[in-house]
């Protein structure tokens, strides 16, 4: 499982179904497998999502420690993969560069599941938010329906998952992004391309603070993101006009609006709005654990 | 599991018969939980005697790497550990703030250990001393009993957790503090308020070199400590008459004293005592993953 | 298990069948075993390929963290291992000090094996080595048969191990040593005391490029090592002549001919050379899952 782009429909519900016997139905397995953990770069909350599914599973996990690894013998990264490739069932990898995971797919004959690859793709991210947005709105139904990004949307490669598995399963989506034009998708990027491409007419920009109050008022789903410093190539400066949430900005939103965000999170929503019943970053946190175990049992 | 001061008597003996039936009955256990190990401070020998604990109970393991951690991407620990509560159904958290477990029984509702927070408390260390202590006292009786505590009384957690532990299980204990002035419980410390207000009578202090000798001859067990350095805020000099073990010096020591430590060591206890018979250091260790069983088994 | 010098021929070729069980016959073992990896040194392979081998015969993992561990605190590697030992079964411990696996024979009570120790020994290393050869010749006849290693033969515990253990099974084995002046055994290394005692008139020296051509078309095994810098006591210059192998340079080799390496490697093996069916080196990390496996089960 490389990009959201590979996956079939069907592939896509049945990931949903299996989430659904795991997390409501208790469904037990017994997988021997040894699952390889190769994270390029660090990571906390998809590093041990992943763990806490495969034990959940039965499973077992192997994992690279980068920071003490045979890097420092001069090894390649490609020799480290064809090795670990030995040692396991399953590789699970994250690396800094965008298109990693695709060219190890060329000399690695065992499953790979893309943990994200620089700003390329999450496709696990994108899964585990389907599946929480499913819960509270079907979306396999092509009814309308309104999401807001907000952040980086540029370098976020939760974003660019997410944006390419709605837009499969569902053709009526809206998608607002909102932020300050140098986080938005510029030409020349991929998923630049790809919105030109497969969703121009339903995509709206809010590049200004002043009406952001209105699109939020209007939307389903709003979908927070961290700006990716580590990724950018100019200086961002923090008083740049980004949307930083607070009680009263949400105050006249819907009912039954869910805010949600990928997490690690920075000061983009204050940890004083996390009792807010419309606030699903943690459910997302927790559904996180089924999606995979899902996952990792169809592979 | 925070402060041994919130123990009851009844779950302390509790502990000590289900650690007997681990060490000595084999006892077995088919524990399917995850247990999440957060170390936001290094450790070896607690952190590695929960993993074997867990792995001997039938639990699985789920490690924070700090090093390699989100903090890197600006997440806050509450952030963190808000995040493994999902992943996990036990958390093992030890922190260099003291009062940092504290707090995070106000949002996190599973069950958490304290493995140490700061200079504050380390419950699971002083209940293992109990149990190596008992191992050869009866201190369950109240009969009258001397203790030796050496080192750095201040800032040594053990000792803190220790001192709560045996005042609340036997009233005759008394306690000797073997130390420098600077490294005596100070006012307003937490600790020194404690024993102001429990056991005052109970405590004498031993500051020079002169009458440790004589000291040590009555004692039924000395508990050595290393200088936390880490946590001072004044310079220590090596040349500061703190009490350093040899051969000459336990030479007219009671038969029966046992000399005890929760290592790391630094040169307080030469190697070349460790093979004699009064030396129980290395027992702690052993004892210490039989009493973390039973405390993961019984929470 | 600290030097191959210390083995019997019978467990040793009891290992063989007993990786041949395991690797071709899918044997299964339920192990309740804790096993301990120390890496005082970085490792990938070696640490991951016991991980991936104890998994498979059903034992735990408890593994040192040696850069977030109690050194820091002051502890000694000695005090360390003594209480490791108290939290496994088994050690296995890889130490930069050649000689350190020996040491811990003295004061450890429970099974050890060397995972590399400086620049003597990695005896795992050459069983995988032995039983990868052995899959296609038959060494344990005593039938004449040209090795050559190239590369660090002065440096390269792999080598060192690797000439004992085939000098120890079969006399007729002759050994070419391809490399510079420099990075061959030197007078006072415990290698060329034993190579001098036990096998002088089986080994040849190679030291131009020149006639490495030659040479190279009487082989039957080649076995490549990377130039151990991180041990040198001289300034390495990547100009010397040391051996790089190319399509060219094999052209006319032995049909037959296994090209090995341990790993990691440099560039003394091109990339474009591991479809060639004479490269061996990734078989030989397979292999050493296997043959990890034999050796657990029957330490």
């Amino acid at each position: 499982m490389n990009s959201i782009k590979d996956l079939h429909l069907e592939f896509i519900k049945n990931i949903m179904v299996y989430s659904d016997k795991f997390k409501l139905l208790d469904f037990k397995t017994n997988d021997t497998r040894i699952f390889g953990l190769l994270f390029f770069e660090p990571s906390t909350r998809t590093c041990l999502s992943f763990e806490s599914a495969i034990h959940k599973i039965g499973g077992k996990v192997l994992k690279l420690d980068y920071n003490s690894s045979s890097k420092n013998k001069g090894e390649s990264d490609y020799d480290t993969i064809k090795t670990i490739e030995k040692y396991v069932d399953v590789l699970i990898i994250r690396h800094p560069e965008k298109g990693f995971i695709n060219e190890c797919l060329k000399f690695i004959k065992k499953p790979i599941i893309n943990a994200g690859d620089g700003d390329g793709e999450h496709p696990t991210q994108a899964l585990l938010d389907l599946y929480t947005i499913n819960n509270f709105y079907d979306l396999f139904q092509d009814k309308p329906f309104k999401i807001g990004l907000a952040g980086d949307i540029r370098y976020s490669r939760t974003i660019h998952s997410l944006v390419y598995l709605l837009n499969k399963i569902n053709k009526n989506i809206e998608f607002t992004f909102i932020s300050i034009p140098q986080l938005l998708p510029q030409k020349g990027d991929e998923f630049y391309n790809y919105i030109n491409n497969n969703c121009k007419n339903n995509i709206c920009y809010s590049y200004s603070m002043n009406d952001v109050k209105n699109q939020l008022n209007q939307l389903d789903v709003l979908y927070m993101t961290r700006i990716q410093k580590e990724r950018m190539d100019f200086t961002f400066q923090n008083n740049h006009q980004i949307l930083i949430l607070s009680e009263d900005l949400i105050k006249n939103t819907k009912d039954n609006l869910i805010i949600m965000h990928p997490l690690p999170r920075n000061d983009e929503i204050p940890e004083t709005l996390d009792n807010n019943p419309k606030c699903k970053y943690f459910d997302q946190v927790e559904n996180g654990v089924y999606v995979r175990m899902a996952i990792l049992h169809l592979i």
